[in-house]
């Protein structure tokens, strides 16, 4: 089998490339354990390295998500399994909505109609985000049947995405699965475009020994999933039967709903005795603003009911990420 | 003002243009009514003849609604009002994916780019569907909360731009305003491709003296409204202010629930001693499982709080049809 992972040299698509390889075989549409050959990711620009338990054992290919041509190359062969990540992040689309609509949205489409080129009918599992929700009358926990009012351009491309996924699976051009992700933490390196980037800095500079400024007030609820249920939900995703989703083939992840005040003290309370930079606050109002717009809280009964991996405490999170990226 | 109505020559937007015509203004995004200058009716398929009301009225561009170079030509000015009615429906998208992706979708952001570019934001007014709703889960009555799990493509593609426009108009790129119509009746001429074509069918058809079969069985509820109150509704809605409507820009249009078995017999009631055609039944599986997707009855409470003309009973729609294109 071979997987193709757009955005594949983001956090999410390395960290999922590495487990597939310590894994060595993936589900897919022929229903049984398949051997892994290839693993290509795909992505917009070369990153300057790759891990080192990825080095050798995957192919870069850099390229623009919209040239089908290329797509139809790369998305290619007898069993194919493809994790389609790559987006333009929510403050980059709020920005540059001509960027956001040509990556998001068209270079979603190209990517679907390649895979719908293929032979025998795929699974493809893509991202989508909590920011499908949005609007005026969000309720204060959002679920698997709340409808979809985004407020960010981003956050319109991921449900435009969720209706196309749908529509193509229903057609039989491919087997697709979404997942609606929410703040997923924390993200080590530098940071991206992400609005809810400060959900991942307020661990990491401080852990880094750096000072950290808050963008936003201690408030606001954020719903988050750690890096490494990410992973495995995807996987598992991509492996649940064709009939486990039905027709509506986006479901909520799991989520725990946290404070921004309650992020500061975890991170306090699992640094313990550890030097760390000091967190302040200067609240910026056009994040502040993107961040209001989304659920503080949201229910995955579906994805409980699909067995879903879900973390219980923010603590957990952080000391997997000091354990992972600190400590190694 | 310049009005451009695109699916200018089917059978609403002809009315529309009458319409317009009739009363000689049209409040837009000035927020006052304006002198209508010009009526652009552009369409893919020249019409053999217009209605004679129109004759030397309008002006009848013939293209693809892709076209963006054409677009910008016809959608320019000081003033223009824009309403959005092209399509492939829904039988007919359900027969060519690739072409219903291209009008509707594909189409509709050609348009959408076209209208951002004017110097100052238009009011746009474009026709969704209640094929928005289906989907596994669809209560009994859809309501404008309820979320959209469109199970066609014809339905996939109006829920995508529903929420395309409401993103462009939270960039204050247009002032774009969504009509959600269920099935309109009764459509005069030949049929289309529409699979609800027969809630027009089973009227025109023996009114004309011509027997008909209808492809669904005596069940099967759809929600209707008469092609007068569609008209007035969508003139209503791009007169609205801007805030009326706020983030989320489509609203349902009012209709009523009706049951095939009870068209059947208001057609015999208001046809009265006319000799009319009869009515048989002959089941066309597609064209039921396409109706079954959709919900038997819509709330429309967004419509009616802002004042929406809607009709109240069956029987004065058929006499309306007969009053406009049989009896004339």
């Amino acid at each position: 089998m071979k997987v193709v992972i757009t955005g594949g040299t983001g956090f999410i698509g390395l960290l999922l490339a590495q487990r597939l390889i310590e894994r060595g075989s993936l589900t897919g549409a022929s229903g049984r354990a398949e051997a892994i050959d290839k693993i290509v990711l795909f992505d917009v620009m070369r990153p300057p390295s790759l891990p080192a338990p990825l080095e050798g054992r995957v192919e870069v290919v850099i390229g623009d998500v919209t040239d089908a041509a290329l797509l139809g190359r790369l998305v290619s062969g007898e069993s194919v399994a493809v994790f389609h990540l790559a987006s333009v992040v929510s403050a980059g689309a709020e920005q540059d909505f001509d960027l956001a609509l040509k990556v998001n949205l068209h270079g979603g489409l190209a990517l679907f109609e390649a895979t719908r080129a293929l032979p025998r009918p795929a699974r493809l599992v893509f991202t989508s985000s909590i920011a499908a929700f949005g609007g005026d009358k969000l309720p204060e926990i959002v679920t698997d049947e709340t409808k979809p009012t985004p407020k960010t351009t981003y956050g319109m491309t991921k449900v435009v995405l969720e209706l196309l996924v749908a529509d193509y699976t229903r057609k039989g051009f491919f087997d697709g699965r979404g997942a609606r992700l929410p703040t997923v933490v924390v993200r080590p390196g530098k940071p991206n475009a992400a609005a809810s980037g400060f959900a991942s800095g307020v661990f990491r500079e401080p852990l880094s020994g750096i000072d950290y400024v808050l963008p936003v007030g201690p408030d606001i609820s954020m719903p988050l999933l750690g890096y490494r249920r990410v992973v495995e939900g995807l996987i598992h995703l991509h492996e649940l039967p064709r009939e486990a989703l039905g027709h509506d083939r986006t479901i909520n992840f799991p989520s725990i709903a946290v404070k921004v005040g309650e992020m500061v003290e975890s991170l306090k309370r699992v640094a313990g005795n550890r030097k760390i930079g000091a967190v302040s606050s200067a609240p910026n109002p056009a994040i502040e603003a993107i961040c209001r717009t989304w659920p503080g809280r949201a229910a995955a009964e579906r994805a409980k009911a699909l067995g879903f991996p879900a973390d219980t405490n923010i603590d957990s999170i952080v000391r997997a990420y000091i354990e992972d990226y600190v400590d190694r």
